[in-house]
């Protein structure tokens, strides 16, 4: 019945199109962000909440400024190439960084060059691994350049970090992402080359010709901001002091519009609530829906709700934050046999193709719940699109379909209302 | 194996791009369609095949011309609405026709008007059922309203037929497609409307206002004239005569590029080719590619194929004509217990979520093959996103993901070669 209403009374892309609207870019501390929070807070009462609050939480602001620029410089025509700042970068000097570049496809490699990267910059040319069946599990290979490429470079005396973009599609969208930096070791900047922006690189090097790059960015972190979780649930009928939680994020990166990372997910769990209403479904446990705030450059509103909540009885938390594909099933972290129950759970989603039950976790919003051992479960989507449009200019409302969305959303509620019910 | 290969020197993509870029416009008999045959020859040749030739076939040619236009006259303003002639239709009289409108969801309906629709334009307002989980399903309880809408409306007396597009998207891509004429019934002109086009008229009826239309259409029919299926294979190692036939079709409607339709369908088959040539493989038998001409509007390069090929030895025949998207295993005529065999062989693709055996078909290429009593095979793939961009101007190579398609040329690539082996 939830996923027959979730078809064809389907408000789930219509709600990603009005936050993607309103709230385009809301990276934390963002006026953006702010607003982001504005349509959560009524988006959660017009679907019928009985109770919507905001949970305050202090989140850094990073600001990525006017100036974004790589130029190669190689035999012939300087060429800009495509790139983007990562998230947390400081900036160069205004007049840039321009150095000759080594270019590595592992810390290993790049640690076995010893003093040959002083004073240089370090190109981590690292593919994601096409062969992977999951490509998260590729980008999980390949992400440590994009996390930990800033610090490594800088344990050995380089100036500057460009990381190739994570996505498994060759073209000329740069993809950002949160770098991390360690106070042992000086900062320097780092930025993420479009994918052919790469193998551009990677050519002039195996031409033979002196290969140097020239980095210009303008980004700054500017301290804490308040911002908040948004929080909006419906009481369960019979014991509302027992919790379901459906999270998403509503923070996201400021090049694209975060319409599959994470406003799928934040619609996913919204909707999934307005469909437990419409279907006139009264839960006998609470439905509580957490738009989180902060995943991508802090986890900090993850943090604040399980401080703050974390005591309270969560019987489940499921999460969505793998886009908004065609829908598998759900991962969890439940062991036999309850694994098994809950596969019996959902087996009536088999008919469309999001019966699977396998082991795994949540998400890294309701991770932090684990400590107070609350069973965690992540919705289980279709991967091979994801890192096409993932942290890039290309992550806009047109590149999700709208059965696609619908159906996690009725996976997601089914799932919910049946732990509620239990 | 051979996945691997497909994943990591995928050339499906890129042969698509090719295609979709020599003859974007293909529909049989056209310019385009004689591009694409020359393409398809030399692609053949190029990956690897013993022998290539084109088998002639004659085709129907079918222009559209330069004029189509759909009025809404209402309350207020005339309002032009999105609209595509059907394949085959006659054209309109040069300044049109216009007439009253009504609107009815089913043949029964419009039999029932009596005489209220003589003189009127019909308009078939059926959309695709949303709830079905297969949007194939979908599609085959709407589509007789475009394949037999003209029939139905002349027979009662109508003198045009308007039909809501097939897609289950609401947008204002309209999508063409074949309809059937009936010599006992005059011709009447045929075209479809975009979905919002579609609530825009029904919404002006249910406002009371007198809506009539004005369709003007200047298409035609040229007769026929000469256009060929093209063959490639790879000669068996052990047993030539024995074939596994791989198919799709050539032909494409002129609305988009037929990226999906079919030209994924054309490239999954030469990508699985040229894999198992990549990979070294011998198959014992043949393997044999057919691009089919004509599926679109008459068949009768299916037709030809099977007069000319049907008494040769094909052990198999596989299709794939439901677009380039993420493969689920296959649909086959095969009954058990052979279906269990056919599901161990291709147990091996289960872990890309490809490895699905389910009764039924093939395809309409290979249907006429079922006379000589081959095994048909198609190759099944999500759905959810096909009536997007089927026969509209959004069927084009951005619509494509390149790992999917990779994937579906080698689930075909691995049947085959076990076909051919076994």
């Amino acid at each position: 019945m939830i996923v027959d209403r979730a078809l064809t009374d389907a408000h789930a892309h219509a709600l990603l199109r009005e936050l993607t609207t309103v709230a385009p870019k809301r990276l934390s501390g963002s006026a953006g962000a702010a607003a982001a929070v504005a349509w959560g807070q009524r988006t959660l009462q017009a679907v019928g909440c009985d109770r919507v609050w905001l949970d305050e939480v202090m989140v850094p602001r990073w600001v990525r400024g006017d100036v974004e620029e790589l130029v190669l410089l190689a035999g012939g025509e300087p060429t800009p190439l495509a790139v983007t700042a990562l998230g947390g970068s400081i900036a160069t000097p205004a007049d840039g960084i321009t150095a000759d570049v080594v270019m590595v496809r592992s810390f290993e490699q790049l640690r076995e060059l010893g003093d040959a990267a002083r004073g240089k910059i370090v190109f981590f040319n690292r593919a994601m691994p096409r062969v992977l069946a999951s490509t998260f599990m590729a980008y999980g290979q390949a992400v440590p350049q994009r996390t930990s490429g800033a610090i490594e470079a800088a344990r050995v005396g380089a100036v500057a970090a460009i990381v190739r973009s994570m996505t498994t599609a060759l073209d000329d969208h740069p993809h950002t992402g949160a770098l991390m930096y360690d106070d042992a070791v000086p900062k320097v900047p780092s930025a993420a080359v479009s994918t052919l922006g790469a193998e551009r690189i990677a050519a002039s090097i195996a031409a033979g010709e002196r290969v140097r790059l020239r980095l210009r960015l303008s980004c700054r972190s500017e301290g804490d901001v308040a911002s908040a979780n948004v929080v909006g649930e419906i009481r369960g009928s019979e014991r509302p002091e027992e919790i379901v939680l459906l999270g998403g994020h509503l923070d996201a990166w400021d090049t694209g519009a975060g319409a599959h990372d994470d406003g799928a997910g934040c619609v996913h769990c919204i909707e999934a609530l307005r469909l437990i209403r419409a279907c006139g479904l009264r839960p006998r446990r609470t439905v509580r829906v957490v738009l989180f705030m902060n995943e991508e450059n802090g986890l900090r509103g993850a943090e604040a709700y399980a401080a703050a909540h974390g005591a309270e009885r969560h019987v489940a938390a499921i999460e969505s934050d793998n886009g908004g594909f065609e829908p598998k099933g759900f991962a969890t972290s439940e062991p036999e046999p309850r694994r098994s129950v809950v596969r019996a759970l959902v087996a009536p989603l088999a008919g469309y193709g999001m019966g699977a039950v396998v082991g795994g976790g949540g998400g890294a919003d309701i991770a932090p719940l684990a400590r107070f051992g609350v069973p965690l479960y992540g919705l289980v989507v279709t991967s091979h699109r994801y890192f096409d449009y993932h942290h890039s200019a290309r992550d806009t409302i047109d590149a999700v379909n709208e059965r696609e969305v619908s159906l996690g959303a009725a996976a997601i509620a089914h799932l919910a209302s049946c732990l509620a019910d239990e």
